[in-house]
């Protein structure tokens, strides 16, 4: 027999794997988890349907989300992870050795335990005495806690459901107020193929707040269209003047100093969307 | 009734895409070949199963294909495009005022036909009167003209079937004397994430035979992977050497002089099949 997960990306664009078999598949309160064993990826994290992680890719999206703005902060010691229960981007975090502190904050606990138990590949890092995980709203969070963060990481899931605020004009007017002085967001914001409105939204609202915005690519074979964005604001760094010395020789399989520069290289429809 | 298209990009990921309706689907001589109306692409050409070229995103492919080779070289005036017969490189090779003739060396003539008739987007500008088109084969081609183009692009199919030659030292050989004393060679050569095997032997293969050897990348949505390579040969000139003077005024939606330099840019893991 052979079982195939559909995912489809869009109303009319699928991706589908060939499962070997379905680790979990359970209703959280905040969603629907599964972790599938697959043929082509590993074991994917599906939440709602849509492939959050896969072992095969996963390096791209977490070291992509992470390097880029903890290499334009020449310091970073104190870091947030909102979203991201599945710990790949706190793995990534803690390859810089000026951090001393990183605090996770997923709403949803089950997603965390899930990829303890299934996914240690992408949590193991969860167990480094620097990690603080707190199970607690990304939206409270951030309005609770001022002039906190060197950067904050917005790891979220699509914007619909839970994760609808992580994309609202509030969250990153706290945000803002949740960094330091010169501290640094990061924000994943989806494909430049099928969410070019929230791109333009995102990069303009990050805009109105910062100083300096910028979007960047990354190529993640399971995510829709292949290529996905991510938007940094700054309140002081430019991510496209960090100076050579400051790149740390981290362990990367995609991420480069080279590649920090090239992923500000953008398309000319993409470029388009920036207006 | 929802129809719908899945392309086995490998044994275990495919890419399904919603169909509006089939406008072709028949047997060449060399090949099955078909032409699908999809919802988030419009029209795709599909050959043997593989999607070839979809409007919605061929452009990337096609530009891709040809400026940058176009660009490296200070004053191309004869290309050949070996395979590519729905006509979308010679489009973008035209845009060259430099250019004076681009051979199309096409071995299936209902792969022209069925473009000209149903992907006029594509195919139009193959009616220029500097087009020569050649129903042959590729590799004949090569063989029979020495010293005589400035450019050729090797826009072939996957290397099954009618196109394994088309991935042969012994072609590579010919293409060599086919260039001029300062010619360029350019050949897409799959997705640095299902065809490592084959991005190594292609590299090795053309740096054996060219001074000058670079892979590139860009991102194509309805390519396995979403992410594809080209492999540039050259006898003289360095496609990361280009003067900033040279990039011309030409009207693209993917391409710009900055993201010819950034296409160069390869993430570690594909850096480290060049060896």
């Amino acid at each position: 027999m052979e079982l195939w997960y559909t995912e489809k990306q869009t109303d009319a664009v699928g991706l589908t794997l060939r499962v070997r078999r379905t680790l979990v598949s359970e209703r959280t309160p905040f969603q629907h988890l599964a972790v599938l064993d697959t043929e082509q990826f590993g074991r994917v994290l599906v939440l709602d349907g849509m492939v959050q992680a896969a072992e095969g890719d996963e390096f791209i999206y977490h070291e992509m989300i992470s390097h880029v703005a903890l290499h334009t902060h020449p310091a970073p010691r104190t870091v947030a992870v909102i979203g991201g229960g599945d710990g790949g981007a706190v793995r990534e975090v803690l390859k810089h050795s000026s951090v001393e502190k990183v605090v996770l904050v997923e709403i949803d606990a089950q997603v965390i335990e899930a990829a303890r138990k299934y996914l240690p590949q992408i949590s193991h890092a969860l167990n480094d005495p620097r990690v603080e995980i707190r199970v607690e709203d990304g939206l409270r969070h951030v309005k609770d806690n001022k002039e906190t963060y060197d950067v904050i990481i917005v790891d979220s899931t699509e914007p619909v459901g839970a994760a609808v605020g992580l994309f609202s004009r509030e969250f990153y007017m706290d945000i803002f107020d949740s960094l330091k002085e010169d501290g640094i967001v990061v924000a994943q914001t989806e494909s430049p193929f099928y969410n070019k409105d929230l791109i333009k939204r995102c990069t303009s609202m990050i805009a109105r707040l910062f100083p300096v915005t910028r979007l960047y690519l990354a190529s993640i074979p399971t995510y829709p269209s292949g290529l996905w964005s991510f938007t940094l604001g700054s309140k002081e760094y430019d991510p496209l003047a960090v100076p050579a010395g400051r790149f740390s020789d981290i362990d990367t399989r995609y991420y480069t100093p080279d590649i920090h520069r090239a992923a500000f290289s953008l398309p000319r429809f993409v470029q388009e969307l920036l207006g």
